[in-house]
């Protein structure tokens, strides 16, 4: 079978994962809310980073900072004058391009594997469309506008009367909140470095070209993680939080044949940092970048040290040594990573007697629901019902007692719930129930107080 | 002792719960950053609420929507009318208030008990202001411009042309998310009604008087519930999700006497409500509102219904019965019960011989740090890393290794941590450890096999 985008939008929408924004009202741009679902699948990825990167973590300590931050952030950051997207316009048809994509396209046809204008300036840009003939996709005309800058962050204003409004921006990114508070972490926590502060929050962009469903959207959540340590022991976090993320993804049951580390080439690097690493995963249309993880040397501390006039030294307490700390950031998006997680996880297998099951077969600690409740017979309603309510003080079930038993384990299997549980006469008499597993399809006997703890063994990760 | 608000700020900035937000720059306005135990508490809270209302709840489940939507929303929801603050100028000395404040303000000092303005129209707060001579808090000079009216929405804008650009806002409340996914939900979910949908999610309101705090901020979270039912049974369902929400603050350990429910007079009704109570909390600066729940009747529902020109009609699958439902909402601010949990928690205890210990007696379900491991000494890391490494798996845990043991406790005291682990040199022997308990402060002796059982026991909720 193949797995496409359009199977996994429609069964996203049909089954309550991800409904197209503002529907109601024709929609807005490529804006997607998560449904029953959907929410339950996004809470679980995040409650598993958050397992991972900052409970487990002896380095790691978290942080939520606000969306709304002083204007200034962004000027030290560098957001306000370069976070930009190249534009170009075809004086013919009027049609407007981003001038990296169309050379990024333009590579590709050619032939080029990883396909990257990533670090090439407008000046670059202008050059290679012009040596290379490049024509506008959609009138076929070689007749360019010079290329503009239009920068990606929503502006908004604070406050209400002419002299006292603010222009403030919808942050573009979660990393300054943590950038700025890095030395109220570093005095209130007594945390020492190396030490991390990872945050898990939306951000928003305003981009021409948003697509591929939820892939790349206006509003969208990321969770990041800056890790401050010493310079010179910099390469070495590097390559130990590269090899942490791919752990985690596969851990959760990502297939490794889907996923691949691709270490920037140095002339994709941005000028302050000294090494980046996209771990890339096969979407249904291909690859696309997942996790990002840069070495930004002291490049971020830097830049807000000089802007706000300072001290971002840290002294090692042990040696007295005093040095701005270097900063490895591994920063994934959720959107991403829950369609990853969705993509990878969909499978149609074809059951004896031809018949076809669709199946999500998620980990279950991502699963949206981990146990559903199905009584045979509607007078074993009241019994379901107490199993229902002694389970859902654990975790995420649903309740299910309409139509044939396979029908119910169909539902069940679309939407990757990984045991069902079977309520019948004999339960009243003995207290045992029927578990199936929606991989294997076997069925096995429990007392019903052995449930939560069969249950929530499958959940560890 | 005395709890004031300055205690608990203090507090907050110094042990990481809560930063200035921006503050590397100076701030921006009333806004906030949760640090690391910020972060941890908050989540606690959205996690028990989620468990109780969504989880646990057969008739409820979860959304996850968009914060950008598209600006008709807003319209059918009457945001763009009339979601305003009525503003008023000082003629002579320029300053700006808000009327139904000073209308408020003017009730207080009268000894009326619960000052409100809801409901009252431009032109009797006006008509109130005149007759009772209210003068300018500022200047004492009686010379106020009309009323004119502020919308509390940030707006920003879409897209890039000057052509294709859309004037959209920052959603004030989550709510409309919920309602305009009321058909996608019971489609997909085949959840018949009565039925809820809740959601957490953030919120934002250009508010010109923000403070005390965390109370009121211009961007905040929300938990939110849609409940829909027939009409008929919705004054039924109010009372239900009344207790039930009072119950939940009871739960985690709110102090009753720090609560009350206030049912709103009928002049303080908006004018679809058909009933609205508001749990209301004994902050350190007095009485403020927690938690809204209001019978919406179908006002919602028909308004997009109208505005969308769609069907907003149920139609009862057993008695075939059509009616568009009524709708219950419970809605409560994150960051506002973050503040009544951090404050009721709030003590200091004056232990034998004269000292003072600060302690935050949260519930365990919601503390930020579950269990300390404390080594009695640096020889004792390896075994304390250990059980830190085995229980972190859990829950979240804190490592201390500095300072006298009773330093250490008192450090975790004051940020509400229930469970202290004492790693001695009979753990290496025995592999048992002491667990001092925050409240009582009375230590026992356990098995580290026992830990994990012993603390996942006393979180439930």
């Amino acid at each position: 079978m193949e797995k496409t985008m359009d199977k996994i939008v429609a069964l996203s929408k049909g089954r309550g994962f991800v409904y197209p924004g503002s529907e109601l009202y024709g929609g807005l741009s490529n804006s997607w809310d998560y449904g029953p679902l959907g929410v339950e699948l996004k809470n679980n990825i995040k409650k598993a980073w958050w397992k991972r990167f900052i409970q487990e973590s002896p380095y790691n300590v978290g942080l939520d900072s606000a969306i709304l931050m002083n204007p200034e952030v962004w000027k030290a950051s560098g957001h306000v004058d370069s976070f930009s997207d190249p534009l170009m316009d075809c004086k013919e048809c009027k049609a407007r391009f981003r001038a990296d994509k169309l050379v990024e396209d333009h590579m590709t046809e050619q032939g080029v594997e990883y396909a990257s204008a990533d670090g090439k300036t407008e000046a670059e840009l202008k050059a290679y469309i012009d040596e290379h003939g490049i024509v506008c996709p959609k009138c076929g005309k070689k007749n360019f506008t010079d290329i503009r800058k239009f920068n990606l962050m929503f502006k908004t204003y604070l406050g209400i009367t002419d002299e006292s409004k603010t222009e403030i921006y919808l942050r573009p990114e979660t990393a300054q909140g943590i950038f700025v508070n890095f030395k109220n972490i570093a005095r209130t926590t007594r945390k020492k470095v190396p030490f991390g502060i990872g945050q898990i929050g939306k951000s928003f962009r305003n981009e021409i070209t948003p697509g591929n469903f939820i892939f790349r959207t206006r509003e969208f959540e990321q969770m990041e993680l800056e890790f401050f340590c010493k310079p010179g022991t910099d390469l070495e976090w590097f390559a130990f939080w590269k090899k942490y993320c791919m752990e985690f993804l596969t851990d959760l049951g990502l297939t490794e044949e889907n996923l691949r580390m691709r270490d920037h080439a140095p002339e994709e690097l941005s000028f302050y940092s000294v090494g980046t690493a996209d771990i890339e995963y096969r979407f249904p249309f291909g690859w696309g970048e997942l996790w990002g993880i840069a070495d930004r040397t002291d490049y971020d501390l830097m830049q807000h040290a000089t802007h706000a006039k300072t001290d971002m030294m840290y002294m090692d307490p042990v040696t007295n040594e005093k040095y701005v700390p270097y900063c490895v950031e591994p920063s994934v998006g959720v959107d991403r990573l829950f369609l990853s997680f969705l993509s990878d996880a969909y499978e149609e297998e074809e059951l004896e007697g031809g018949d076809v099951r669709t199946v999500l077969k998620f980990h279950p600690a991502i699963a949206p629901v981990k146990a559903a409740i199905l009584p045979l017979s509607k007078k074993l309603s009241e019994k379901a019902m107490e199993v229902y309510a002694q389970l859902s003080k654990h975790f995420q079930c649903e309740y299910d007692d309409a139509g044939s038993i396979g029908k119910r384990y169909r539902r069940q299997d679309e939407i990757g719930t990984p045991y069902c549980i079977t309520i019948d006469f004999d339960t009243l008499e003995d207290q045992t129930v029927t578990v199936r597993d929606r991989d294997t399809m076997e069925q096995i006997r429990l007392s019903v107080f052995d449930l939560i703890d069969y249950i929530e063994k499958k959940l560890v990760f």
